[in-house]
């Protein structure tokens, strides 16, 4: 995009300093996320894509997804393991740009079927996503851990912070 | 992400031939966005980024944004116009992941305020979105338009398509 020079930057930055109201907030969007809506880099364009992701929690909490291999996503991340992701999904009523949201950045890790800990994974998939059961012995789906890496919260209107990896940690 | 040698690819390539039925579905998507999840390059860091954008349509339809100078978002698209735009939102029930979405792959371009479209831009933005009038003449403000290049359509589990720029023209 061309630069807009008759469109100055009047306002001050609107960052805030992060406190520990915006650190709750972002946890618990962490915390009750079940979707959300992943970026990646497309191998075959170079553009960012983005796609709906289910979410939820590992044995030791985290944020982790159950993908197909066979989705344009799961092939981004094979070849760039460095994701962004969107969480805090608005209500049916209201302003959606009013809704708290937090875009994280991330690095994908897959987990390979044979890891110790696969089990106790798919068992905590399954007890936060009953209807999964479809599809999570297919072969070709797998569980994918999101390192957090830092965040931006958004709180609404001017209400924006900038969030570290210890911000985020529970 | 490194390869998953253990996870084999068993299935057969989800995506379906594309029809009416498809792209009258993409151009519902497209025609009634109000809000959507933008996944820009972050020039700082390389990492994709995804955020909440206000999405509608410009007095000769398309896809448009009304977005702030100072946003991150709009500071990436300046360093690369190539982005990604996730619509159809879940509703509050049922599963997110069966919901509609479209995943697009655009190019954003901004409108000066010095343009002869201007006035007319912001006079149809601001009939769909009145709240718009608060900030809408804050300097830092200007609409992109986001030309449509291509989009991955989900209608739900194994419903995937693929569609050209001609498929999502109305």
């Amino acid at each position: 995009m061309p630069d807009t020079p008759d469109i100055p930057a009047l306002r001050p930055d609107p960052i805030r300093a992060t406190d520990d109201a915006a650190r709750a907030l972002a946890r618990d969007l962490i915390a009750n996320a079940r979707f959300g809506a992943l970026g990646v880099i497309d191998p075959e364009t170079g553009f960012p894509a983005v796609t709906r992701i289910a979410l939820g929690a590992g044995p030791q909490g985290g944020l982790w997804s159950l993908v197909s291999g066979l989705s344009a996503h799961s092939r981004a991340l094979r070849a760039d393991p460095r994701a962004g992701l969107l969480l805090g999904e608005p209500g049916p009523k209201g302003d959606p740009l009013t809704h708290p949201r937090l875009s994280l950045q991330v690095e994908a890790r897959p987990l390979p079927h044979s890891d110790a800990g696969f089990d106790a994974t798919r068992a905590r998939w399954l007890a936060d996503h009953p209807k999964a059961r479809l599809y999570i012995d297919l072969p070709d789906f797998f569980f994918v851990e999101f390192m957090l890496l830092g965040g931006r919260l958004n709180g609404g209107f001017a209400r924006a912070y900038r969030l570290s990896p210890a911000d985020l940690a529970p």
